[in-house]
């Protein structure tokens, strides 16, 4: 726990006379004042979180997370938990969503084994030896045991899920990154993610529990019904009247490996005044799970779009994010989020790059 | 005419055949069916406009038309008309919001005078001489006349801003662009817009009528009453049930220079099949009139973003046009295009080189 409540201790508040300071720059420069709307927001929030004259957010990191869920046995997913091994291949191979759009992004994509239900032989590298893919081993456990039966993860596991979450996020500071998201790879996921949901939310099972990868609508109340019963036995019944809930022991009980990993990254990246892009519901889940543990945690992060996956809007309202995106995707992998680092790129550089009236010559609002 | 209708002329239909022929493909690539969402939408329109196999649309320019508006006389706008040629000379020293998002979206900048009330010196030039920022002189008019007077310009001169418009597009395909954007600049040019988009929508002026770059409430009641007089002198009154309306003549009346060479551009990319980016709204007025010109040049073009001024949502509607992006942008200059050709060069790449379930040897769904 040491490790992890140093960084969770360490996540401060932002200055608001940067974001003042922001302001007066903002409407300083050519253009009609607050012509350029969210991208204005976006600005003065990456002045606030970064403490700079002129923040950068060149150098990007996209960090995917990989771990399997023991609740697959129970059937809520349309593809076998086989695939989450397959497609981490895929990401070494270059040949998944997320690697285009890291590549168009120019971001490096660091992919983690932190629960996969699979060994991986030594030899098994990124084909791209350039440095923009990486792969790190930092499994916890071979995927999660099943929730709809006993806890998913010990609290320890948990503990350690979220630390490497941490140090990947740290890494990856240390090595330059000015802009971290988040993405996630494992078969079942949007059932833990939607229990975690629930269960803090206090909104019904039902309400927040969508067809991942693209159930039936047979296998969608199967999924509802697993669920429901799990935060049953697990004391977790949703109820809008709990105040407050343990994050972590949630987590384990009902959680993910890389849930608990994105939540580590979210962290580590606040602590180290670096702003975080959550791609979709499951960074969203992992999110809820960092602010139940450091409440200032989500004015360091941008939602980056609004997943079509139900339970993805009250996720949002709940950590207090305005999507950037809307435009029904419900991949994962990090690919909204890799989408929205060139949005957020282009509100540093037009703070940082724009003429101001007077350097233009330019005539002011009468 | 003869240019102008012999490009109005080339103008096609979609293939059916095409889009069904990407849909294929998407449903091959190692992600669930349909989870890119709006992504997968735009590249099977980026199939069936281009006709290729593997749509590139890498090579990007944007077109930003700058024109005067007499109808500024009335005091309809919050900045004054010297602010048309301030702005041009800004885009030519790259301090302009549009410089910086054209420079980030790595698209060609073309800054166009087909209409300002104001001679450049022979030795104005752009800053930038790597030939990403180009100025062409293409004046039709110092600026239009006051329409709340008299018709805004003649008949001839909105063919030749049109035909302007056209030929520009044609040098910017013919140097290999593959992607183009439209951008306006010309202080007045929102009242022209509103009557615009009154005149073929028959909404309410105080419906379609905003703020532009930020009139006041006396402001805004004063170009109400501008644009409706204006509607009422030219017989151009707004009748939800008028049934056709001549675009050209409609143009002329109470439209502006730099309306018209959008107009032309939007013509000239869709009859040469290249996709189209509308900006906000005084580019989503240029394609009302382009579309009164050439039906068919909707199906072209992407909607870039849904802007703050009032008249722009019945505008997309009116065209059959979902906007990507909706972050209460209202600079124009081409700004909301240039964020957007990165999300449709996003959707080009993803569908040209991502992995099949086959090639990636990923199971797929159950």
């Amino acid at each position: 726990m040491n490790k992890l409540q140093q960084t969770i201790n360490r996540i401060g508040q932002l200055p608001a006379a940067a974001a003042e300071r922001a302001q007066a720059r903002l409407d300083s420069l050519t253009k009609p004042p607050g012509s350029l709307g969210r991208l204005e927001e976006i600005a003065r929030q990456l002045v606030a979180i970064t403490g700079a004259e002129r923040p950068s957010v060149r150098r990007k990191t996209i960090i995917v997370m990989a771990g399997d869920h023991g609740v697959t046995a129970e059937g809520v997913s349309a593809y076998p938990q086989a695939v989450t091994a397959q497609m981490v291949l895929n990401f070494l191979r270059g040949g998944a969503a997320i690697n285009v759009l890291a590549r168009h992004a120019g971001a490096r994509l660091v992919v983690v084994d932190i629960g996969v239900n699979a060994e991986f032989p030594p030899a098994t590298k990124p084909a791209d030896t350039s440095g923009n893919v990486e792969f790190l081993r930092r499994k916890v456990a071979p995927g999660t045991r099943n929730f709809a039966r006993e806890a998913a993860m010990t609290r320890d596991q948990a503990v350690a899920a979220l630390t490497a979450g941490v140090e990947v996020a740290e890494a990856e500071i240390a090595r330059g990154a000015e802009l971290i998201a988040t993405g996630d790879m494992g078969i079942g996921n949007t059932a833990a993610s939607s229990a975690i949901v629930a269960a803090i939310t206090g909104r019904p099972v039902a309400e927040v529990t969508g067809r991942g990868t693209g159930v039936n609508d047979a296998g969608l109340a199967k999924k509802i019904e697993v669920i429901s019963s799990a935060l049953e036995l697990h004391g977790l019944t949703p109820d809008a009247t709990r105040s407050t809930l343990d994050a972590l022991d949630l987590l384990a009980k009902v959680g993910g490996l890389e849930i608990a990993g994105l939540a580590g990254v979210v962290l580590g990246a606040a602590a180290a005044r670096r702003p975080v892009v959550l791609d979709g519901f499951i960074s969203g889940a992992a999110a809820l799970i960092a602010a139940g543990l450091a409440p200032g945690v989500t004015q360091f992060c941008f939602a980056a779009h609004r997943s079509v996956e139900a339970g993805h809007r009250v996720t949002l309202e709940t950590l207090g994010l305005e999507p950037v995106l809307d435009l029904d995707l419900r991949l994962g992998e990090g690919t909204g989020a890799a989408l929205v680092m060139h949005l957020i790129e282009a509100a540093a550089k037009f703070y940082n790059e724009m003429a101001t009236f007077a350097e233009a010559g330019v005539t002011e609002k009468h």
